[in-house]
């Protein structure tokens, strides 16, 4: 296909129910690479490639490259799909070209493949200490909550999921005033990417930090996603399922406020409980 | 803590009901890095840093070796937590020595940094392309499964999610026969993290490829997760949740079954249809 690839994809599929089975179509996520390149002048480098949802490519680009403390929006001269000619047709909507008005920085070894000083060791207070050389605690606790505001969270991001809706495999990531309207809302096949998107989104507004925000998202609370928000300078962070030991870490270390389980009128509140009013 | 992390965290949180809070203790799934150290004679490289919950790492260690094309459960030596003295005591267990009896290979820039051949370019199709290079189709469909065995899937896993009663917060795989029977599951924070103990399990047992194997998945099926079963040569793969466009892609490539959405008596059947019997 030459053509940009969609959000979804339709495929004949085997339904069976009981003992019934009958051939129909079905859409399904779309799930394809995308290679982040960084350009400066004539140097050029790959700064990454992640399995994405086609769709808001350029703000998964700046909320990547923000989030990892590569480059800020500011330095981001232009972002666009690469038109090199070593790239085939088929393959030019899964490549974006950032050019930055800064030199290439050096690039972090990401994600399975990073590493930390060994001076302090791999363990999880060696990767917060790491986190606080690039990052500050959030604002302190102004923001708050009611938990009117809170049980509406996960309807109005559910409201918002368009192709969840469609394929049940996305994951979203809803960005919210403290009053709990809906500001942005962002869908992926990888839960990073999501909130990727949202904070590119912000980012390339000229808004970022979102010191004012809630960001919810569809499932788990990890590490990953509570390092992008406190990149973001995002206060609070609300999950529709479980927090990991790690991440309640980071949130109580850096100041934020994590709400786990939040669904119908319930939640488990792990770290920030000064930022939730109950009455 | 010098001690080594346990696969549950316990903290302290608050719990909203309706207007009522009330402070309690909580079990999290507890999230650690882990460090995958290769060596060979006098040579040492790191593999990969993961986000992981502790336990099983050994076979988190060879699975994630094999299933990245990296190391054979046949070339390691001996597997063991690291002593070496850069080695703090508190992160003692999140270091992960592989002792190969081969040369430690050039290592694949892994999941968000790799890089494929500029030649093709970054797509779905050419990510498969790159996997046909060391990854064979599935064996032929002999093996078959009944409706009633698929129906029992996901019940038998939960069952065995021993973690997952307490925190709620990790994914699982479980490996079946063809019958149906249980023949081991792991747990993890990170999806494709459970893949790889299970597959490190059968690798270090010398049970590679489990070509009469059914691989049940807690969430959704991406690319990467059918990636690891094609590595291990499992012919079935079932998820409770959605796959991927490029995961069904995939599977129809290599010959692979691939099921979704297997939940009460229903599912969707994405993928080599041929081995569902149903009647």
């Amino acid at each position: 296909m030459s053509e940009r690839p969609g959000p979804t994809t339709r495929v004949r599929i085997r339904e069976i129910t009981g003992s019934e089975a009958r051939d129909r179509r079905d859409d399904l996520a779309t799930e394809e690479p995308l290679e982040i390149r960084l350009q400066s002048g004539r140097e050029r480098r790959t700064a990454a490639i992640t399995m994405r949802t086609p769709g808001h490519d350029f703000e998964l680009a700046a909320g990547f490259l923000h989030g990892e403390g590569i480059a800020e929006p500011g330095e981001i001269a232009a972002i666009g799909y690469c038109t090199d000619e070593d790239v085939q047709p088929e393959a030019r909507y899964n490549v974006v070209t950032v050019r930055l008005n800064t030199p290439i920085p050096d690039l972090p070894a990401l994600e399975r493949h990073f590493l930390t000083s060994s001076a302090c060791g791999i363990c999880g207070s060696a990767s917060l200490d790491a986190l606080r050389h690039r990052c500050s605690p959030v604002a302190p606790p102004e923001l708050g909550l009611t938990q009117e505001v809170l049980y509406g969270l996960p309807y109005r991001l559910r409201e918002s999921q368009g192709v969840f809706g469609k394929t049940g495999g996305l994951h979203a990531a809803g960005l919210f005033s403290a009053g709990g309207e809906l500001v942005a809302t962002r869908e992926d096949v990888g839960r990073h990417n999501a909130v990727d998107k949202l904070v590119g989104w912000a980012g390339l507004r000229g808004e970022l930090p979102l010191a004012a925000n809630v960001l919810m998202v569809s499932g788990r609370a990890s590490y990953e996603i509570m390092q992008k928000a406190l990149a973001a300078g995002i206060p609070v962070v609300c999950a529709v399922s479980a927090p990991s030991s790690l991440a309640v870490d980071l949130a109580r270390e850096f100041g934020m406020t994590l709400v786990g389980f939040l669904r119908g009128e319930r939640c488990n509140v792990y770290a920030g409980m000064e930022r939730i009013k109950v009455a």
